[in-house]
């Protein structure tokens, strides 16, 4: 048996948005019925990708949970933010004009951090469901983080529940 | 269809642990009957993640195989082990009450490096399942890692195969 | 229902190579006529991966895209290509007895930098199926990549639909 949701979110410029979409997959797995199986939690976005996570309870000042920006952290000391040029390869000359002739500003185009970023941690975290519930232990949630920092944007969320 | 094992593992404190679940893993495979499909090995834990590595034959001073200390020191480098104040943001003083509350020392606390390689890694890795039998080619192997060093601790590995 | 293919590869020697495997990946599930469910694309050797990424028009001067080109760079400064000894504990004297026994001779051995890129990044990638199709939004490709840069070699690519 297959179950499918998918919703929207939409996210801040300046900074990465970490999505916490627990609720919309607990209710996703609940909706479908299915007892036993894994719920895929995915991004079609290759600016975005997925994570499970500790609730941090306490704030940075960016607006980001502790947790989330000591991750943050770590990608600025292995992938930084795009701030001037020549600092990755892409966008390259072709990009830009394939961006150019989609209405997209040169300035948009500039978020290579955010692709290297959310590749590497991959597009999706997969739970397994057990009597109807997702198994996140006592202090897991679902994160659907935005990397891309250029511009504020609406983005999709798949869950797709499959089991019996 | 869909079958279900799962099964504990005890972890060491001041070192990660690498747990090699191979054999449990093939072992469920095997129980389920199915033939075809996916077999998902899962960590509720967000300390712990699950890798597929080969065995290196040779050991580290640490008791880990010498990829596993190579893997640990690409993160001591990039994640460096929480070791005095101030290196992470998180646990703020939110976390530690709650952290106290719930009759964790504060010492307990502070894995923040664990919560951040392994949300990295991926709580799981997904194998295909081919005429009854796991591919994981010649020399792959599944290690469930614990991440967190701050005490010795029991985890739960969850094994989902899915299939016909 | 569940329905399979695999195929075969050629990767490069001193490079790690991206293999797109989109195209081979859509047939797949075309022929399994799933409808709904989820696709994984799986390396069963414990040097290559994969990722869901964009295309990036440009080529850099290593005969790679330039984003491509940009994730090999953040790699090279966390994970380096292995150039001269000491720089891994892996191979040791083990490790390398086992591969003269096998046919490899020692430079291949020296492939650690692929083996911990390649768990870090993820043996698989996991993409829903919706009405027949893969989502992948507009800009999605799916690369397998071989990071053993030691010698050209050929390679297996997992394809496995799951759904109904």
């Amino acid at each position: 048996m297959v179950y499918r949701e998918e919703f929207q979110v939409t996210s801040n410029a300046g900074v990465p948005t970490f999505h916490n979409v627990t609720g919309q997959t607990k209710n996703a797995v609940k909706n479908s019925g299915i007892r036993n199986g894994i719920v895929v939690v995915y991004s079609r976005h290759t600016t975005c990708c997925v994570i499970i996570e500790e609730d941090a309870f306490d704030m940075a000042i960016t607006g980001l949970e502790t947790l989330q920006q000591d991750f943050v952290e770590v990608f600025e000391k292995l992938i930084p933010t795009y701030r001037k040029e020549g600092m990755y390869q892409h966008p390259g000359p072709k990009a830009l004009k394939f961006g150019a002739e989609h209405g997209e500003d040169a300035q948009a185009c500039h978020n290579t951090d955010a692709h290297l970023r959310s590749s590497l941690v991959g597009r999706s975290e997969t739970v397994v469901v057990i009597d109807g519930k997702m198994d996140l232990g006592e202090f897991g949630n679902i994160y659907f983080i935005d990397f891309d920092q250029t511009r504020a944007r609406t983005r999709t969320v798949q869950i797709q529940v499959i089991g019996e």
